[in-house]
């Protein structure tokens, strides 16, 4: 398995987007934003992604220029139309757009929709974060069904995510929050089903409703499925976000029907500095890690992390060391710069 | 155990507080809303609660006629201070007010502070779904420690509920979610501890930071912890709301000083139709319920339920054949009463 610079990997994503029409500001901000996720040691939603949205852009898909749109706006409010740009893209326009209605006007609500793959949410509430707002994201995708709803044998929702981060001192993140509504996200399911690994109880059930361990058995037929999170607390949270994100942005909520795999979207920001200083709000989140950190640990546990955390320190020590990438991964995205005239 | 008439209890709860010098119709909507939890199965939030609010008045904690006011206020935000009211009456006039904003201006925020046990937050949010809007609360309670972080053995977080309710048609409530982010709530722990019984694995640490099923572990010292939901997401959701609710209304995060329960809250509620007429959200939300329905059953299940119906149906059965109430309990309710010449 390689393991290659952060810098070389960004520069071959970004000619290879490029060389497919991107303009070349947004194919080095989805280039950036794929590292940024190999960075942070969540290689689900980094360059493993290229050839899957390669293939999208030469389906019609995904669009390299799209027209993104304001479809209907108020001072606090828009719906976003991505017109099947990258997620990336149309996520930042949009992120922007909620930035600057809740700085103007205290808390704003953003919707997108025909909007591909986003990455990681994540992104987008540090953006608001980095401004010094609180950013809180909620995102289905209504083509991509792998989670049973509770008391359930069969795929009926994705596994809509949810985001929150704060902001910290300096435009810094002090805490970044961002979870699948199901125990694993489907990417580690795959990898565990690619390296014929078992997964532990409580992840997944057959395709007859059955608990197992096999990922085998989530790729059949019928196909198993996804247990959500915290059991029928992440149902009910999954069900709320097809609503918030899937409905609201015009995406539409979770169906049978089949299609490119969309992200139904809602991002609000809000203005911590409606409600106090923001210096006050640093101190006191500073005085709530330190309280929680002053916990001994528990049996097994070596320390206590506040979200954001372990990414940090992945990113710290992979920008160093490089990023390893599967070798059919890499494989793949050669294939794609080749295709394309890209050297990689 | 006697099994009560909700409307006789009801009376009793709302002669006590009047009693207690509760304005007439404060009274009144704090006996609907505890009632309201006895009809619905969470009895944990329900006339449970006489004594400990009785015992707050005469200690001066809450207070019977409060200045509830207005700290600062936007179009879009507002923070309030409930002058230790009743959360009932506070969260009420709290939530009102985010209605009203966002009903104006499409989207609002809105903080309590100084405010008592709130009860349900499933009640405000559901108001606001009532309205047509949808309702998402956060609150923590930073002096009444319960769970553990992610990692550590001892009580350093509130159990940090967190509530979303949609609009159904005519009024009605869709969706009513409203979810402890701790694995069970403590006062289901009590109720373990006071029978005697044993708790599944999963839910508790003891003292020394080991999986414990036994209550006496928990209410020992060293005190155990619950832990929370869906493993580390529970945890950083319940972070999060110690910001959310805690420090942005002023009432501070989880904290080493003791003092008396208050809930920190936020409330936000969105104008549905700055996105989509209701009647399209009514539609496709019934078609979501329906699809997530049509999913075939998992060993052991019986049904898929919507978040609130289990709580709907509860209230259906009980309004018809009373509300059971444990002996030691209505002998208490008994003697909040008897104390103060109301018959009970």
């Amino acid at each position: 398995m390689p393991t290659l610079p952060a810098a070389r990997l960004e520069e071959v994503t970004r000619n290879i987007f490029t060389a497919h029409g991107l303009p070349s500001e947004d194919a080095a901000h989805v280039a950036t934003l794929l590292l940024r996720a190999n960075l942070r040691g969540h290689d689900s939603h980094g360059v493993i992604r290229i050839p899957q949205y390669v293939d999208a852009l030469q389906k019609g898909y995904a669009r390299p220029r799209p027209h993104i749109r304001v479809e209907s706006e108020t001072p606090t409010t828009a719906r976003l139309d991505g017109d099947l740009g990258f997620g990336q893209v149309v996520g930042c326009r949009g992120t922007e757009l909620a930035i600057a209605k809740a700085r103007a006007h205290g808390i704003s609500a953003v919707t997108f929709v025909r909007t591909n793959h986003l990455g990681r949410l994540a992104d987008y509430a540090e953006m608001a974060a980095a401004a010094g707002l609180i950013g809180l994201l909620w995102a289905n995708a209504p083509t991509a069904l792998n989670v049973a709803p509770w008391g359930g044998a069969a795929r009926r929702l994705g596994t809509n995510p949810h985001a929150v981060a704060i902001p910290g001192p300096d435009g810094t993140v002090a805490l970044s929050l961002d979870f699948a509504t199901s125990v694993i996200p489907e990417g580690k399911m795959r990898v565990r089903f690619n390296r014929g690994e078992t997964v532990p109880p409580g992840i997944m059930l057959d395709g007859a409703g059955r608990p197992s361990t096999d990922p085998r058995q989530y790729y059949t037929t019928p196909p198993g499925s996804l247990l959500p999170a915290g059991q029928h607390k992440g149902y009910g949270l999954a069900l709320a976000i097809e609503i918030l994100g899937g409905i609201l942005s015009g995406t539409g909520a979770a169906r049978a029907e089949q299609g490119p795999v969309h992200n139904g979207t809602l991002v609000v920001c809000l203005d911590v500095e409606r409600f106090l200083p923001l210096e006050d709000l640093h101190r006191q989140v500073a005085d709530l890690f330190g309280w929680v950190r002053s916990a001994p640990l528990a049996e097994g546990a070596t320390e206590i992390l506040i979200p954001g955390e372990p990414e940090a320190r992945t990113a710290r020590e992979r920008l160093a060391t490089g990023i390893p990438v599967e070798d059919e991964t890499w494989r793949q995205i050669q294939a794609c710069a080749a295709a394309v005239g890209v050297p990689a």
